[in-house]
């Protein structure tokens, strides 16, 4: 099935300790849809200025996504740089502007109001209910937030959990979510607010599933070279929800393949600046990739 | 096979959110030994004050640790109080009194000297050469250090890693002893000074194994309730060092068992202040979380 994604579609400027990036396209549809897309058919809904090298996503429609619900409007895109120290685990934010996001308000086409997939971006959780209010019976829906919302826009994104299935959001983010420093209580907390579903990303230490009773944990991808951790989680996002829509199944096996896809294109997205790894990546590099997590975790109870 | 030990034994005053303990014996080669213990037997080497409680280790003689070769000697035992913060990932070293620790000169009883396992605790990498020295050919030798020593004792500790098969750190230790903050090339770069087998602990974020080419990983145990994260460490080790004395066997399976059994040992470990849910700790329920670590980690390749 096809996933409808919300998100935003953004320039990055980008420095790590190995190199910079200047006005690369990134955001967290464009990430998400770059690993989704690997897996089934994404619709895009977004919005970029006149200065958006829209020519850079052709990739992702001749991989069959539709790019159609992404709105080009006068102004400027949005816009974020920053900055990673040494250990990449940390990164100062130099610049933000939001440019034309700073007005966005979905618009979904009336193609895409059928979608049974949807994936709701970390943006404004206002922004995320219109979405729902547009779309007809969405079956699964999935969802990241950030601090910033779940600090200052609390109510809203409370309500909203009542209409997700799936919360996909890092270890700082569900802490703070449930004020909770103990990440087993903090997700069961939220479980009780809606989603069947928490996804928790813990960056290079991998990510945890909570799933009804149960657990499962993917651990990250082990590289020598880190090049631009940047849309990492997204990416993990794209994977997870693009395998689960391919097989139309939350079925426990399925959402645990998912979590490894999940890991495994998250590895993927940091081997290079902005989405390029992900552009031309035959599915059975990841495939074997899979396999290697299979190999890092498999082990025998009994001799 | 039976593991020669030799570390600290200590009294510990803990302080966490969840409450205090007093003056409760502790130390690397205590915790170490409680949780190695059920897999094998331990002859440990220490030194203590008359103020030890010694008759609170019996629980190890009762079940075959050979204790003899800790000495007691007029003065105070090593004594270390510290408050654990809320997230209980952080801690502040309130005080530490080395005791008669400081004049520690560990002296192997000669049945000790021709043991084939031998675990070196974090202490002094000098005190560290000094046991290797006389032990006659021991098979296999596990190690752990801290910051203090990388640094300070840093040659003696690079000459120790050529003596040394399994290094057991943290993640932190092992990025500052190779100078890289990239885990995989740190581990790389020990696996060069001696060590072919380094183990790798990130806390509640769980371990890794770099064993030759392959790699390893094993989630943290996630808990309800973390009481004190004192001694996690070493219980990991007294269950990884345990399994393997206990086969007799580095073969790739068994490394992997065995950091299952680490991780089970310091996720019990944290259940209780000091060393009391390894006191009287059932196989069975150790057997029942090892199968609870495949639960979280097993994942299908195909459907």
């Amino acid at each position: 099935m096809s996933i409808l994604c919300v998100g935003s579609v953004a320039l990055d400027s980008v420095e790590t300790p190995f190199g910079k990036a200047e006005r690369v396209v990134g955001g967290s549809a464009v990430y998400f849809t770059a690993a989704a897309s690997l897996f089934t058919q994404v619709r895009v809904v977004g919005v970029v200025g006149e200065d958006y090298p829209l020519e850079e996503l052709d990739f992702l429609r001749e991989r069959g996504a539709d790019l159609s619900g992404i709105e080009q409007r006068p102004g400027e895109s949005f816009f974020w740089a920053g900055r990673y120290h040494f250990d990449l685990n940390t990164r100062d934010t130099l610049e933000t502007k939001l440019g034309v996001f700073a007005d966005f308000e979905p618009k979904i086409p009336d193609e895409f109001r059928g979608a049974r997939y949807v994936f709701l971006g970390n943006i404004d959780p206002a922004l995320q209910h219109d979405v729902l209010d547009q779309v007809e019976s969405p079956e699964v829906v999935a969802c990241d937030t950030m601090n910033y919302w779940i600090d200052g826009s609390r109510d809203a994104f409370l309500e909203l959990l009542g209409r997700v299935r799936i919360l996909i959001v890092n270890d700082e983010e569900v802490r703070q979510l449930a004020n909770e420093p103990n990440l087993l209580k903090a997700a069961r907390w939220v479980q009780k607010r809606g989603p069947e579903i928490v996804v928790v990303k813990k960056g290079e230490h991998g990510a945890i599933l909570f799933a009804e009773d149960s657990l499962f944990f993917v651990p990250g991808f082990p590289l020598e070279e880190v090049f631009d951790p940047t849309g990492a989680g997204d990416a993990f996002a794209g994977g997870f929800v693009g395998h689960l829509a391919s097989t139309g199944s939350l079925a426990a096996s399925d959402l645990r393949r998912a979590m490894v896809y999940g890991s495994v294109m998250g590895s993927f997205a940091v081997e290079q600046f902005s989405v390029k790894r992900l552009i031309d990546l035959p599915f059975a590099d990841i495939e074997l990739r899979l396999l290697k997590f299979r190999e890092m975790t498999a082990f025998e109870t009994h001799v």
